[in-house]
């Protein structure tokens, strides 16, 4: 089948409609549109009349996620769902979450317009919460939807006291039917999300697209270095035990590392040093580790080295040492018949495009709780995100319409593994 | 001449009068004495007390200093300065400074009892300030004493707003008299402070004394490294710009370098880390680098090598550096009669000692400008001061007595270089 509609004039009525989602935000530089706030409830329209002009019939459901659901989902029939998250960050900007949300719904117009058939049930949901940054929760949209949501989120509360479930009935989401939102499994064929990749590997390599392998599992750390103070005048060189040199001889190692391991990445983003005078050597210094890999047996083989070697550096210099780990989230593999779904209807498309994982969370971490995910990635200017300057371009955001156009023409000539005989989670 | 007390009771003697002294404090841990304040005012009897039994007549001045003059001083003879500072920092110790006030009037009081004369006409100075913690000012009672002070310090406020003029007139200080506290260079033969080491070299060395050779002089460099930001999970390790990565490799050089040298000491002290999230590649980071040494050449070879090679490791890693000096403060010698004249007194004493140079600033330096300059070192447990648990040893309280005794009595068979001969600072 041919798709008679241009990426060019595909990629021009997205950015149109990208541009006129921006709008609703928050004053300040670039886009702030917090979960279940005021520009969340006055998006909604212009969502639902996207979604009625792909075919789908919108509902907001009980934890104010917008579904759009084409009459052969209303009719019962397995659906693979597409979608990604309504919300940004503070200053955030324009492609973080809407773009999985605003493509595959032109994507079903353009299908429509042209009257071609789609090759399963489609729902398509912006869900209202992925960044968990107004509420202390987050992923709260797809957990409901995978049912792992716990109903206690529900009484978090946002810092002027607001509680979610407060939020959500001013959004005009009813929480009483929370337990409808939930999925059976058996009536889902699968997850598929668009999002800007937020790294600079595709942009690195020339491609519009990348295909998602899997999502990183993320842990933390806190480590402690302690030394002893001194007056950094009267004290000779010799014989100082200055945790920040300490501290600093560690963050090079861990680096190091790092640089010599192929799917781990880790940051020390936080430091801080006591007791932080110009003339004092500094007796404790605190900071953070973050580790992160697709591969939960290279990050804990990581994790090990890197703080085996850690410790060494300090009985070397005669610091103590003290770690922590204080969150540690398991990665996610992409269901590989999706991963060769998407990277067929790449190639249909004549995009050449690499397979990559993902090293941030999303919205998949929770479907995979319900179904099997995949996800393509559009390579952003710089790799940057979480950012007024996020951007796009709109012959990448027209070539990935049509890659999903093809996708869901032809969803069910892929050979596909029963997600049933996969392991548990 | 032999001095018939003993060490162990004029250390037992010292010891008692210094516990005496602390006990002029603000409540809290250890030893709280500010410039100017009640606890200062509450002490001047008990000071003019002990110079009292010295033979010398107290007299506040108009900056807090409380002078003890012996008789010869009145009759206008050239004097000898003995003295140090009466206040310390917030829950600092018992002996930083006002060791250097009560061992001289000790000295002075054991010598009147045993009928020893004096080779030298002597004050004794309780300065009102060197720590600089109550008013923006340091070095206040030395500096008028040098003619150096710039009057307007006296309008520099406290944190509750009383100025210096204020503080002093409660003291009981009659400002209108600053011009008065100058002291005529052609009539001070020399100035001699004793002060506890607040280093480890004597004790490391098992020496109760050592004669300084000069004060260090310090430079303040404020750094800035720029990197990039980015999202710690989505940005491959290599190719990233961290600027946390590179300030480490800094400090770490800046100490390896600092290692070996033999008269340099330098310390970072304070680090920030922006933007300071667990899960961002840090994009700035500022960092403070303190360097010292007695000897200026030495000091600014040092740091143009340690700022060339930071700058190296800024290029290298793809950083931007940058670095200011903020403050400067030449070092002063001490003047080689005044040295020698020590080290016979300790030989005299039977006290081993070793020359050595004083990392932390004292009134000597502003004593500098008006004299020639002297210091004797007391070990002190653990290298500690500005700390409640600052100790030292009665039996080196004694023996640093007993060598005051025998420098005031032995000063006129100092061969002397003429201080007018020395080029002018």
């Amino acid at each position: 089948m041919t798709l008679s509609r241009s990426a060019d004039d595909l990629g021009r009525r997205l950015m149109e409609r990208l541009d006129e989602a921006a709008a609703y935000s928050m004053p300040g530089q670039g886009v702030t549109r917090l979960f279940a706030g005021d520009e969340h409830r006055r998006l909604l329209p212009l969502l639902s009349s996207w979604m009625r002009l792909a075919g789908l019939e919108p509902e907001l459901d009980a934890v104010g996620n917008l579904v759009g659901r084409c009459p052969r989902a209303l009719a019962g029939e397995p659906v693979l769902i597409l979608g990604s998250h309504q919300d940004s960050v503070i200053e955030g900007g324009k492609y973080d979450g809407m773009l999985g949300v605003a493509m595959p719904l032109l994507a079903l117009e353009a299908l429509r317009e042209q009257g071609c058939e789609i090759s399963c049930a489609v729902e398509v949901v912006a869900f209202g919460d992925e960044e968990g940054v107004r509420f202390p929760s987050t992923l709260v949209g797809s957990r409901a939807l995978a049912g792992t949501l716990d109903p206690k989120v529900l009484e978090g509360e946002d810092k002027e006291g607001v509680t979610l479930r407060e939020a959500l009935a001013r959004l005009g989401a009813d929480t009483s039917r929370l337990a409808e939102v939930r999925h059976d499994p058996e009536r889902v064929l699968g997850y598929v999300e668009v999002h800007i990749e937020q790294g600079p590997v595709l942009e690195n390599e020339g491609l519009a697209l990348g295909v998602v392998t899997a999502l990183t599992g993320i842990e933390r750390h806190r480590l402690k270095v302690s030394g002893k103070a001194g007056h950094a005048g009267t004290t000779p060189m010799e014989g100082r035990r200055d945790a920040l040199v300490g501290a600093s001889a560690m963050v090079l190692e861990a680096d190091s590392l790092l640089r010599r391991q192929d799917s781990l990445v880790g940051v020390v983003g936080q430091l801080f040093v006591r007791p932080g005078a110009v003339n004092v050597i500094p007796s404790e210094v605190e900071f953070t580790l973050e580790l992160r890999s697709p591969d939960s047996e290279e990050r804990l083989a990581g994790r090990r080295k890197i703080l085996a070697s850690l410790a060494g550096i300090a009985k070397e210099r005669g610091l103590e040492l003290m770690t922590s780990m204080n969150y540690e989230a398991e990665g996610v593999t992409c269901a590989d018949w999706l991963v060769r779904a998407l990277e067929q209807a790449c190639r249909e498309e004549g995009q050449p495009t690499r397979r990559l994982f993902s090293g941030a969370g999303h919205d998949g971490l929770a479907m995979n709780d319900l179904t099997d995910i995949g996800m393509l990635f559009l390579r952003c200017k710089g790799g940057l995100s979480h950012h007024p300057d996020e951007a796009i371009l709109a012959e990448d955001a027209g070539a990935g319409t049509r890659v999903i156009m093809h996708l869901l023409t032809k969803l069910h000539d892929m050979p596909r593994t029963d997600r049933w005989m996969r392991p548990s989670p």
